[in-house]
């Protein structure tokens, strides 16, 4: 593993909070000798050094013996931790400040920067996980709806880990009773005749339903972008309050927001949009600002999805129906706001929103809330199909694991049509030993140093 | 305490990292019956049940028996924990949506949100820390660098509660001997006479070393507005980058900086600056843009300090020294960058600088590092008073705490006064028992409610 650039138990450290200000802070260290360093700046190092696995000690973290902060020691003793060596986390007060003296300090004392992903890789190589909950860590941190972390605790928990090794058990209960077929033929009749293909076709059924699972997975994890539109009466801010309250999904502002646009998260039932709220299409004396427009309009080219807000108790006009017309290749979903005015005009007819390139129109109202529900479901299903959304919890995580297992399905596909023609067993022996290897790919069992390298390099440091 | 909305020993539950992707997040909780609380959503409720305090549990939060995330539980015994009352610690998966998901199963559980600094104030209440300490928390979280930092964890480790114990010995001590005196007079001798003042001088020079202390102590908390002007080609990001090697302070830019200028923190001997990089200075067509002048203007006006940055091997030209000639009642320092270049020029003469307002002028090469050492000093000579530098380490952490010091510090005044003019000693008694009134307010032995209330509602939640 030393061309990974990862040394194992050597002592490492990093800082596994956020950098910014905090009731606590963590920094973790694991390896060799990383209990007996920190003894050597720690106020009570025979407590710490005599200190029980899973216990936590009470102490003063000191640079020659001057105080920096007051501190819990987390101790853990190899086996018995998350890397499977002797770890030590140092719960400390969360300024920024206070946890970067106390990481400078463990680099002074001989600890060595934790590379992106070095403590989740060294579980991995002590066997304390596969990769596939090993890079579920990495998704469950980076999940921005209860969907997608509730998908990747699923994988966190060896529900993809077990799917592949089931999958594999058909594969491998097929490869035995070839070997039998093999060894003792008991006539001369092709292999078409005497080969049982049943565990084969289930397993090239659940390997294409892993498959199709990672498109609305990668929906659930990466998100969509979507564009709010329309004229500034129309409730923009109101909606985008009520779609707030409709899910637990954290929104926030997100940094370096231009003047153009302001760009926020949200969920649509589970699926994390980013949402750009257009300032551009403000009106000024009552047009359409230019400009604005044309801003508007190159956002709305990358859009996922575009929620065209306009105010039922006006109507359509000449701007709105210009606009929505222009709109080319990005499915439109016609936002029917202030439905609870007595004075607002019932949608438009269905043909009508057809001709112009609406694909879903939904009556709400922002402000009470009314019908918020029904919009998130209409933007869902126009971004995963029913299928995708209706399979069972077991999903693929990552691209990589994708790749894997279409090979995989590659092969077993190919050997069921081996099978079923003239060829000799041999060959369809070795199409089975290629999709073992490929699911051994996914689960880490057989697993090329370039592969691994690229998993662990998407951590954070800190994992 | 309870019109301090806070009602002691009822679970309270608060999110204890920043809501952003890390390693490890933590939700904290503290109260009667956490413990339990926490079991019913346990993967392990027998073992965290029975766990010891002061260990570390592993297992995985339910939310109705499917796995929301693994986690480590930090169990802590009432009175061995920070609040002194039984606390448990959630470390999971550092996500927003996990960390999020975690903290609202356990208000749908029972916990009640934890007000800010709940957790110190508890800590407080129950005996485990006193109020220097327990600011001093809030002032080590929010430490931007290794100076205040320091400073901070003295108080944190008690110096300052130890310098206002050693004062109010000294006036406890002084007004035994005279309830003696007054009960046993021996003469008729008026005070001035039989007073033994030298506890009492000795206390006002202490008081008066703690209150002058804050000036500066406030100048490392909140730290100082510093603009920094000059040229495009004058070199100032090669400065900034110089700056923050010169010291291990945690220098990041700012969120929500407009485009007119960057702002960033930087450190000077420890001083916190907020640098703001006036983007405006820049040459177009060699002349200087007439808005970006005035935008500086702003910035200057409201600025600390002032760093103007000029090219030594082309000196000063006329755009600068207009600049310079505008600036009025803010400290300039002249930046003479570039000397390491064999053809620049030097310093202007002294009479000349100092006709132009020039506080302070230093040689650099910002490219090479050198000079900025000197530069830093330069800047911190400006802002803090060497007398108030080279004070012991025990100052004072907060406004409040001066206040009360102050005040103590004018009755002990009053009384050597009264002790020394023809004032009877009941007046002494009286000035000496309400400056330990005062101390007590800084400690908190007597602290009303609304002082209360403002100290831990400067706290965040979690602490």
């Amino acid at each position: 593993m030393t061309n990974l650039g990862y040394v194992p138990e050597e002592a490492i450290a990093a800082i596994a909070t956020p950098l910014s200000p905090g009731a606590i802070g963590i920094v973790r260290t694991s390896g060799k000798g990383c209990v007996d360093l920190i003894s050597g700046i720690f106020s009570r190092p025979k407590s710490l050094r005599e200190a029980a696995g899973n216990t936590l000690v009470h102490g003063w973290i000191l640079d020659d013996g001057k105080k920096i902060d007051e501190v819990m020691l987390g101790v853990y003793r190899s086996p018995k931790s998350f890397t499977g060596e002797d770890m030590v986390e140092i719960f400390c007060h969360g300024g920024t400040a206070v946890v970067s003296s106390i990481f400078s300090l463990l680099l002074k004392k001989g600890f060595r920067t934790a590379q992106k992903g070095e403590f989740t890789f060294r579980s991995y190589i002590n066997g304390k996980t596969d990769l596939t909950r090993a890079e579920a860590v990495r998704e469950i941190i980076e999940s921005k709806t209860d969907t997608s972390r509730n998908h990747a605790a699923g994988r966190l928990a060896g529900n993809l880990f077990d799917e592949i090794s089931g999958i594999k058990k058909l594969i491998v209960d097929t490869l035995a009773a070839i070997e039998v077929e093999i060894e003792y033929p008991e006539d001369e009749e092709t292999i078409a005749d005497s080969f049982d293909r049943s565990n084969l076709i289930q397993a090239k059924e659940r390997l294409g339903s892993l498959v199709s699972s990672w498109k609305s997975e990668r929906l659930f994890q990466d998100g969509v972008r979507v564009v709010l539109c329309g004229k500034t009466n129309a409730g923009k801010s109101s909606l985008f309050n009520a779609l707030l309250k409709e899910d637990r999904a954290i929104v926030s502002d997100i940094e370096g927001t231009t003047r153009d646009y302001l760009e926020s998260w949200a969920s649509f039932d589970g699926i994390p949009a980013r949402i750009f709220d257009t300032a551009g299409l403000r009106t000024t004396d009552d047009a359409i600002e230019a400009e604005g427009v044309e801003r508007t309009k190159d956002l709305s080219g990358d859009a996922d999805l575009i929620l065209y807000l306009a105010d039922s108790t006006v109507g359509l006009q000449a701007e709105d129906i210009d606009f929505i017309r222009d709109v080319k290749n990005t499915p439109l979903v016609l936002v029917w706001n202030k439905c609870d005015s007595e004075n607002h005009d019932t949608l438009p007819p269905h043909g009508y929103m057809e001709e112009m390139g609406i694909s879903s129109a939904v009556e709400i109202s922002a402000k009470k809330g009314y019908g918020i529900g029904e919009l998130c479901a209409a933007v869902k299903s126009l971004l995963v199909k029913s299928e995708d959304d209706n399979r069972n919890q077991t999903g693929l995580g990552s691209e990589r694991q994708k790749k894997s297992v279409e090979e995989a399905l590659e092969r077993v596909d190919h050997a069921l049509f081996a099978s079923e023609s003239d060829f000799a067993l041999d060959a369809v022996v070795q199409d089975l030993e290629d999709s073992l290897d490929s699911l051994g790919e996914v689960t880490g069992e057989v697993t090329p140093d370039d592969i691994l390298e690229s998993i662990f390099s998407h951590f954070c440091v800190g994992k």
